[in-house]
């Protein structure tokens, strides 16, 4: 039984994407929908707020809701394979990630620019953690980790829907820890793990270390996983575990429907197929309130959720944490065994910059620096890359993942671009088998400075030159 | 082939081990040796400088060199099984390493009090290094971590005979880390790890999440790995890596004898099998210089030695490292895969702090506190223990392996320790299948002041009323 705001969100969603609503069209209002629906006001507002969160339509201030501007021209899907398949990226993976004396043109790494990090809050509650509990931290933070910093994750969780406490949280070294852990959990050596179609070369090389195999589901560049696709492949495989980023994808941008989101949780659910789920960028959703993760509709313990701050605050803490659900206990367990414990000074200092409303005043500032910087990248992008190029402008998050002209290779673009000192991450790393050989994913979280996008500029003449 | 210095230092030695020099006896001078074994008087003067760093014999100033005081009352040594086991230690660690709201007695863990650290100077460093790469570290520090922390490192090692450059180097979150992933690189599920008898317990809970199964060798409380046992047990199993802590092994405090290093590495090097080197309590050794690791005969890259600061500088800190030999490129990859990158601001601090002489005086300074600290403990404990204690003074670091009368039971013991805000770490923790049941380890790294061997006392009034 669903709600009737669900209902009604997702008539108008389907006659959006269908195109019987076009970008710009007026959408009635909640008072002509409440009416033609005998819903109450409210709930017709729900239903429009729902279809807000997905992307799919935008409020105007005292003018109601119009459907949204879709990505200019999404890249276009290629059917991933439908089986299972060994990973083999880490060997490139060395050889991009080399460190490199001298400054680059970070296009490269998902980072955000460091003058764009709020240095001096940071540095105060680093100073305050030190004088507090020692520099030296004379003990360290065993896992599960600090718990002042547990209670504060687990208080800004309740906001979007999240029901666990403190008690139900590990602090991690960073959210690549988190999720290796997660594997750790639920799978062994040789299992399936679905993924998405580009994927995160993180998760990647993580299936990679641990022999696990990896299956590709079909991913919207806009709407993410198309849960049907895992349906079918559940169907046809056996899978250990789901990883997936269902709120501002990376390379994509793509973020899952609200209903999408809720339904893949009950899919799950019902299989008792652990869901592995990555929200490093939700709190660079460009919607206020962001979409939920799905950790929010985990009735029965299934999901195991990943985030850190490493894309808002702070890369080098390396802070991380997961809400484990049933997994919990076994989670603190491996953490404990590879890796003993943390750095307490870091996690004190967190805990108590989030004890005040720094974090949301700085998040709003990085929303809308990053919002700008997005689209004057994607902009000169498309004005002067090639003629083909699809610039997938992405829904959330700060990454732009560009189809270039399939006679373009990345790798090659990556080589020349590397020579100008510019680092851009070449479409190879993002499938198991180096599948998307004419992609680049750009990091916009810069600022938009002449320099910048004259080196956005740049690469597009080095793709012009490469075919 | 050896050298005359190594031959001469072996016969005197074993006439001391066999009884026929006792201890406090006056040793021949460097010129009776010289005189007796043809050899010049520098030659006799290196021998006993090798009796010295074993720990055989002491130097008096200007009386020559005497037969050093045993360990007063070493534990038993009771074989370990000669099969190689599964390790199930890590629920009873799990229920162990809860974190308790509350002040307890530190006799527990393996960390020096935190006054005894150079906070003031680390404070410094930290705030120097803050400014210059910025106090959220705008990247990561990426495998294979921050090239001027290596740099220093590399070139302490020289002072000890390690023959590796930076490039050699990979820089980790903790030794914990730097063992699990020597582990991963040279082991598969199932395989067959060497290790001592009794055994640091992280070091078995890394084999127990790994799937890898404990061969226990006979270890000395003093002289550490009997590599007779060793070798006989590398003839019967296919051992895939040995995992050791030659110098100042935690919980015995053993160090072995120069040479029996050096064999060790030579076997080890023929038969191919690593050696995975814990060297976190080198720099403790009682003796200056310190008593080289393994690693510094390793002539065929055949050594993964490990370390950090966690036991000198800062625990929090989470910084250590590997030298990994042949495996080095392997490690970098498995760091990049696990964990993806570190903590720059520590690895930043931390090469400026080795940069100057700090350090070493700091160590200077720690030497002494530790062993005038494990004289006093030892001290009390064999005042206050029960009849049948054995008290196994350490030849280096700064722990006391205790051993109960057999019908104390050490689980019990810390139970009720741990009801009078006493910590202490039980023997169960310290073999495969929990052996050691009447053992205790007590940390001795805290100033020794009323209240601290109070707690002691405290603990020998449990053990006797406890049997």
């Amino acid at each position: 039984m669903i709600p009737a705001y669900m209902r009604i969100a997702r008539g108008l969603g389907s006659a959006i994407k269908r195109g019987a609503l076009r970008p710009g069209d007026r959408v009635m209002s909640a008072r002509q929908i409440a009416q033609m629906e005998s819903v109450s006001v409210p709930t017709a507002v729900n239903a429009l707020r729902v279809l807000e969160a997905d992307g799919l339509v935008v409020a105007r201030p005292r003018s109601g809701f119009f459907v949204a501007q879709p990505p200019s021209v999404a890249p276009s899907r290629s059917p991933p394979p439908t089986l299972p398949q060994s990973v083999t990226i880490a060997g490139l993976a060395r050889t991009l990630f080399v460190a490199r004396a001298g400054e680059l043109v970070p296009l490269g790494a998902a980072l955000p620019e460091p003058s764009w990090l709020p240095v001096g809050d940071l540095q105060r509650v680093l100073n305050v953690a030190a004088r507090r509990i020692g520099c030296t931290s004379q003990t360290y933070s065993v896992p599960p980790g600090r718990l002042d910093l547990r209670r504060q994750l687990a208080k800004r969780a309740t906001r979007w829907g999240g029901r666990f406490g403190p008690e139900d949280m590990l602090v991690t070294a960073g959210e690549t820890q988190a999720m290796h852990l997660a594997l750790r959990v639920t799978c062994k050596p040789g299992d399936i793990v679905a993924v998405e179609s580009p994927c995160y070369f993180g998760m990647l090389l993580m299936l990679e270390s641990m022999g696990l195999r990896a299956l590709e589901v079909a991913t919207d560049p806009v709407y993410g996983l198309d849960l049907e696709s895992l349906e079918r492949m559940l169907r046809q495989h056996r899978v250990a575990a789901v990883l997936l980023s269902p709120t501002a994808q990376n390379p994509t941008g793509a973020t899952m429907p609200v209903d999408a989101k809720r339904r893949l949780v009950q899919v799950l659910a019902k299989s008792r197929i652990p869901l592995i789920e990555d929200d490093i960028y939700g709190d660079l959703c460009a919607t206020e309130p962001r979409s939920p993760p799905c950790k929010a509709f985990d009735e029965t313990d299934n999901v195991l959720y990943c985030s850190s701050i490493s894309k808002t605050l702070a890369p080098g803490w390396r802070v991380g944490w997961i809400a484990g659900g049933r997994f919990h206990e076994a989670l603190v367990q491996a953490r404990l065994q590879e890796a003993l414990a943390g750095a307490p000074l870091f996690e004190a200092a967190l805990a108590d910059y989030l004890r005040g409303s720094d974090y949301d005043r700085h998040l709003i500032r990085l929303r809308n620096r990053v919002s700008g910087s997005v689209r004057a990248v994607a902009t000169r992008a498309e004005a002067t890359f090639p003629v083909g190029t699809r610039v997938g402008y992405p829904r959330d998050g700060f990454l732009l993942w560009v189809e270039l002209p399939t006679s373009c290779d990345a790798l090659n673009v990556h080589a020349r671009a590397l020579a100008e000192d510019i680092s851009v991450s070449p479409g190879h790393l993002f499938s198991p088998q180096s599948r998307f050989t004419n992609y680049l994913r750009l990091n916009c979280a810069n600022e938009p400075t002449s320099a910048f996008l004259g080196a956005v500029e740049k690469i597009g003449q080095i793709c012009k030159s490469a075919f």
